[in-house]
């Protein structure tokens, strides 16, 4: 395991199930699972604290609204960890986007964009993360870059499916 | 003690410290201590644990940006959180105010005007608590509020001081 | 009864009865009423002034859009007064959050997340305010409070129903 | 009197006074007062309910924040009301303008800007409803539009004062 | 006829009519036309010009996004007028009502609510404004209050239709 | 003349040279005045009708708050507009972004940034715009663009003047 | 070919559309393609590079969320460039309205409305920077206008389809 | 050097010297340079690309207002890339946030809060990414952060400095 892929409520999944996939596409082993921060804080606090003792290097959090779980994870770890602020219902996800960015001076979140844009995101700069020491990975993430540009550049008329 | 103040910085005190004025005029007793949702996390689940026990009835939480400390608070106790939105520099306060408001179903904090007047409030709101079941608090607010409807009543006039 | 639920308006009756099935859950008595600050304003003051009289310990008050219940409630009566913003139409909440959080200091509403997770809350969170002198409601609220990290605990797989 | 100027604290008449320097410049007669939703509800529906017998037209009613004063006044009078988003603190008057122009069917305020603009053109537009039957207001409306037109086309530089 | 109301364009209808049903119920004489500010810049300046000399005493005007229709009128005449912001569809009538209600001190909107609220409430306060000096529709304004009012009263239980 | 360069106010002027400045650096010739949407609504639909026959290419308007300025100019004439949208006080330039970009579609207003950035850019873009058929300006634009490129490079370090 | 149509996805079309239909209906030429500021930086900086040595006058740019193509083809080109902010999911076209239009000085981007009718606008802007230096654009562009205004003028019931 | 540090502005640099501090408190050798991405595109195309064979790990972008320049780093590189909002004068960062933080799907930003304390917690951040593979690194990370805990432990009452 190198990736644990944590989030609030099983209503984030078809949300974070995208940095899931991003990372399967590297070939980058992850776990998946519920943590609540608010619901289970210590399940919380002994997941983070435990995660670079079980081979973790990168932590990918997701949630919605008052959106404590990436900070609080990050609070419990010297783990890089990334947050994916999960579309909420009134706000659109600008709740849950600031209160996983606007982190305090000495606990740091990287946050990506809202939704699913932004798990996938989360999957790829995790993978990217890894690749700075490992350059099999980081192969395979200059081929997924180098095929996204091929693919547009193959096919630039925007009339055309 | 009856309500506990904390906060995630000493530079949320000026704002907080009108919660305390505001106890201290009812005469209920309080203690005020800085406890970081990130950066003290295993404190904040000491104090928040172990706060009924010392006899706490209700605890205010002030925090800004980022502003885990109430709902984290509240996801480690059952008694009555009321969350202070401390005023940030970029954003106003507005993203202390999503932080700390717009917490799931299942974990309640009971939020409180951005600023000073949210401060003198939570003070306010948590005397009236304590007031449900100790009358001699009630009185106090009750006499509190009487008062200030005077003060407006005896000074009308907006051009005068 | 213990605790009041009233509301602006009867559309606002599918958010605010999961305030109702929150307080059911606990076994606390309440009663609901629509109640509107702008069309039915002596009937808001009778009933706010009132409320102490008959035994409410604590009012639970939704409105949206130009959301004055909570507020004017509270203008009423010394009793914690808890405001759950109600999803609006253009705005989405945010003006319901912004007029019933923004109080000016010496007026205190306890303000909950927009719509139904706001409304459920503050039936939790009246519930914890009764519990602070009913020690058999608070029981019931740490049995609920446990009950839900149990139910994530024993299902930690967010691809799995 | 013509014109109600109310407001929620002294600390509005900064703000409010220009609704009377307005009215005074069209010699329309208004009295000025501090009327609390909040801090004195009673007072309130008081003057609200009075205003048509004691002659009053027209009332301007000017507030921050959690702004109440405009919408609870015309719940309480058929009387045109006019309300004044005073600017605030956290929010710079963003939360004023939604609580006062977000108003329900059924109960109306006409809203002008936030801060001294709209102030001024509360006293403008209370003097043009009050031009609706008196022919001499609107004279006077008129002939202020007409200067403040002529003001700029006698004066075109932009880089000249 | 005693009120004009426009709009920017007949996609505004769906809105707007709420404003002639309401002067429809309270027997006050209306027109209804499409006057844009930008596609037909001169049949506004005419229409605002010839509204006093037509006998109209307040002029609705509603319109959505970059709304110029309200202030443009009130530009052109000294007529009070009324601004209904219609609901945008990116920015869900955010813009529109900025754009009404932000307006330089000089020149006066009174500025209703987001959408069909808004625009009833400016038919209501177009004649509320028209019973300042018409006693009779001013007692059908109050007689419209009070029913309102009494259909609250006569059935207050939220959970029933 | 060129370019026009409008603006609502005198207040305006501070942001609005800004524009002339670009225009100067280019040796385009521009001319300069207040004009208002709201209080010289006439002079507004003059100046845009006659800018054609007068030589002008380009306008740029300027305006704050509910800024109908630069939408009412290109509602008179079809010479390309830019605006500017001015920083105001209580919403910071959002209120004038809004009323200045958000126009129907039908008339076209290229919109700047808020403050002196949009007003330096609207004499750029003034200037690509009369570049596209004068290509002595062109290569003054270029010229400028390579001069500001050259500034950065041989000045790289941050932390030196 | 005149102008440039480019977008930074294919999603794009629906919206960017509009503008190749507004140029087909004056008869200016131009071209459409995808080119993504992200995923084919390089492409951008050949495609606006090109750009002028291939005959184009202006160029239309859309994107939505963090939209980076506008701005950075201005990087790249003296041409005047236009921007289009596509209606994004989660923040409905606000990141993509910010993202375009807040250019720092030095850096033009002319900025039209979030969506479909800032998509049209940037085709009728195009042809009417065109249309300064050939008649015949602008002759055409002027008949636009003059069939827009009458079709309101012919029809202005707003309850008559 | 392992960390690059780049920014849009000089402008920038009181806020993103933080980032540097912090690399200088766990002894992460860095370099910093202002790099354009409106005015020094190609430079940026330049850095980005040739910056893994350089031996950086991770690339540290500051910018604000249509905040591009991480973004685009992004774009020329699989590096991971941080991106800090920096606050900016109308929007205060709103802007400068939402350009950096909506990346599309594909390519990843990640993004920190605005201002001096996303500054310092890039600088954090990118250790704690050389710390995955590099174990001194992280132990001086988590010796910082025991040391902050510490610092709060050791001084808890808010009211004393």
């Amino acid at each position: 395991m190198k990736v644990g892929i944590i989030m609030g409520s099983k209503s984030d999944w078809p949300t974070m199930k995208l940095a899931a996939e991003m990372l399967d596409s590297f070939g980058v082993e992850y776990e998946t699972k519920v943590v609540s921060a608010h619901r289970t804080p210590q399940l919380l606090a002994d997941y983070a604290n435990g995660a670079k003792e079980r081979g973790l290097k990168v932590i990918i959090a997701g949630a919605g609204g008052a959106a404590h779980l990436p900070g609080m994870t990050a609070a419990f770890t010297a783990l890089p960890v990334l947050g994916v602020p999960v579309q909420s219902r009134a706000l659109s996800g600008l709740d849950s986007l600031y209160s996983i960015v606007q982190m305090p001076k000495g606990i740091a979140v990287g946050t990506l964009a809202i939704g699913e844009a932004g798990a996938a995101n989360a999957g790829l700069l995790a993978a990217q993360i890894i690749g700075t020491f490992d350059e099999a990975v980081m192969e395979k993430v200059e081929a997924f870059r180098s095929e996204q540009t091929e693919t547009i550049l193959a096919n630039p008329n925007p009339a055309e499916d």
